[in-house]
């Protein structure tokens, strides 16, 4: 259930690109750092999709994606190789011709004359963005994202990510920070599943859930109480801590 | 790039399901396992999807998939408190009932007998699935998951999940093995993408993936190559080697 929000919340998906990702390949890092970033700032995220590097599936997923939401933000497939066709994809999905960003072209070369390495045609590709597109700066290695419409094309390695997603939040329109509780149970779900139920109830304002672990042949949970608003969370947890106690 | 295959290949599809890993609170390990899982077996995870406790998110992803691929696996909201909605979405998804079953009821009710534990009307919810539903095995919990249509509906906890799906494996259709080499590049990227492209476009059997790591300030790269045939598969990886060494 999501939060539930006096005003209209600000929506975001993720959309992870990336044969590795996959195959088992490589463990996604991007997918839980975007989710925690989005929630710091009150922004809800609301879907994810993983998809390979093929180009008809990006541009399903992107443009399912960015007519739903607020912001779209996408990982992987910007590099310089063959398989690097995220840059075509989004290009497709906006209906715009992909081309070298004169911005892009002049922080590359000037990257790389500042390392005595070739700027080569494969390098230039980084350069490529949708016409119409912003770049979005990269501290980590230079080679820029960008963003087009409500779509932020970023990296898929995680510390490049990271940065881009730094330079972008604070163009991003926020929504009120969520606040959460975490109550460890003594009990298990099925033991206080009935009068959690109603004190889901009695709370609309909250957001309630029940996770449970299980660790070297143990199970314990965790209850979750997560709002907009922080008397109403306090008061779910009244509820919630006073019915632990009384069973 | 998908892996190119001579026969039809099996398909699949993920459906994460939960709140907690859209707030960034907990960190997914379902879709690796499943993604290293279904390499091992040959078949090719196409797509993955997250999406929170919300039925009609939960209908409308697992229509999609389930249309498209050969098999779809879900995880999480199949415990027994209010945010466990999945089954009712799913029974939505295929138009039947939801209700207790037979079987589940059996197994469970034993489970709490042998405890000593009430079989309360929470603990019961865990039987609930869609009519025409077949339960998955749990040895770590007992409380099933079930399988409806092509759509196999698993425990979002990480150890049950994996329980679930050895228990689903012996009933997939298989494809041919996926086999892979990693090469490490002492060149980057950029050096080395147009070599690669025409090594990819001369092995059109085998799939080329170029993937950098930015750790501790350096950047390395690992050029790996998969192929269900073997034999294609080594000449790309001798041509690739040969490229590199020559350069």
């Amino acid at each position: 259930m999501s939060v539930p929000t006096d005003e209209s919340p600000v929506t975001a998906a993720m959309l992870a690109i990336g044969d590795e990702l996959l195959s088992g390949r490589t463990k996604d890092a991007n997918i839980a750092h975007l989710a925690a970033t989005m929630t710091a700032v009150g922004i809800d995220l609301k879907e994810v999709r993983i998809v390979a590097d093929d180009e008809a599936a990006i541009v399903e997923a992107v443009d399912a994606l960015r007519k739903r939401y607020r912001y779209v933000f996408t990982s992987g497939g910007i590099g310089p190789t063959h398989d690097d066709i995220t840059a075509d994809a989004i290009a497709r999905a906006f209906g715009v011709p992909c081309r070298h960003d004169d911005r892009a072209m002049a922080v590359l070369a000037e990257h790389y004359r500042g390392r005595g390495v070739a700027f080569t045609e494969a390098r230039q590709r980084m350069a490529r963005m949708p016409e119409g597109s912003e770049p979005i700066e990269n501290r980590v290695s230079k080679a820029p994202g960008f963003r087009i419409g409500n779509v932020h094309v970023m990296a898929g390695v995680p510390s490049v990510f990271q940065a881009m997603l730094d330079a972008v939040l604070p163009t991003l329109q926020t929504g009120g920070t969520v606040h959460a509780r975490a109550i460890a149970s003594p009990f298990g779900e099925g033991d206080i599943a009935a009068p959690l139920a109603e004190i889901q109830k009695e709370h609309p304002k909250v957001s309630i859930g029940s996770y449970p672990r299980f660790r070297d042949r143990n199970f314990s949970l965790e209850i979750v109480l997560r709002s907009r608003d922080e008397a109403a969370l306090a008061a779910a947890e009244d509820a919630v801590r006073d019915m632990l106690e009384h069973r």
